[in-house]
């Protein structure tokens, strides 16, 4: 059976590059995974250690989702040369009371309209998610850039190296949920 | 005149380090600047390219505040070996928009329980403030590691090495913003 991924794109944005990703990933990965992209994490409060009880409604779905997928994927924008404050804050939940990222299997992609494909935002989020104690697929990467160029209007992909590295991230991360089941 | 700085806890929990922190420097920054501790982070929504117009309250109050400020100093707590997701939030809205940020001269010092002083989390914050062109003070770092037993039970700072550390850093950084004016 092909293993469930729980996608999330760390921009809030509805016409996100990096939603359009993972619904691209979505469809490309064919019997490798199966990808449900995360739709609540503008219902996740501020981090406060104040007010962590009783947890708030929007981080106790995100915590399940988590838990109940073999594997998370991010797809996460660059801001500021690191990843949105947006993600790193669900990271920072996500890491605190019940450890629902430790050794769960977490591959990262991410698109940007500039030219540097995210990867000091990819390096941010997988140096956080490593502190998590979840298990960060190192290869292959993919770093999307120009993404406007890559997308029709209509959100759909038409780019035949991004197809072939969506690919490639799916059947690579489908063994390593496997190893790490 | 002493120069006008915002000073901004990178935690929203009332008991912070970090607050306790910026409070210190406050009292032994004597003539070197004026310090205001910014209260109002928590009201800072999730950032949202979709919801950027018109200006939430919370970001205007922020934008106002640190508009209006001769410099800005940050005391960041170390969440997940990065800083606070609720702190990149913050500089995410403010990268956008007006970049109150250019050319702002900011100190960035930091204090945790741990064994490591922040040395990560500050180490983003100067990456991610100096993507939008702030002035970031190189020198000198401030790194306040096991604060439990730096502070008194009230919360005061009793501490030799980090008062000093503190004065130095209110000198530099009077220094600092005298020149980036």
């Amino acid at each position: 059976m092909s293993p469930n991924v729980l996608g999330v794109a760390g921009s809030l944005r509805h016409d996100s590059w990096n939603r359009r990703l993972l619904g691209a990933l979505a469809e490309l990965a064919g019997d490798d995974l199966r990808l449900t992209v995360y739709d609540g994490l503008e219902q996740i409060p501020l981090f406060n250690e104040d007010a962590e009880e009783p947890t708030p409604p929007g981080v106790r779905q995100l915590r399940e989702a988590v838990r109940g997928a073999d594997g998370l994927l991010i797809a996460t924008p660059e801001y500021n040369q690191s990843m949105p404050g947006v993600l790193k804050n669900a990271i920072d939940w996500l890491s605190r009371t019940e450890p629902v990222l430790e050794a769960k299997p977490v591959a990262v992609i991410g698109a940007t309209v500039g030219n540097w494909g995210t990867r000091l935002a990819q390096a941010a989020v997988r140096q956080a998610l490593t502190a998590t104690g979840a298990f960060v697929m190192p290869q292959p990467m993919l770093f999307v850039a120009r993404a406007n160029e890559r997308f029709d209007p209509s959100g759909r992909l038409h780019d035949a190296e991004v197809s072939s590295g969506l690919r490639k991230v799916a059947q690579a991360f489908r063994q390593w949920m496997v190893t790490h089941r």
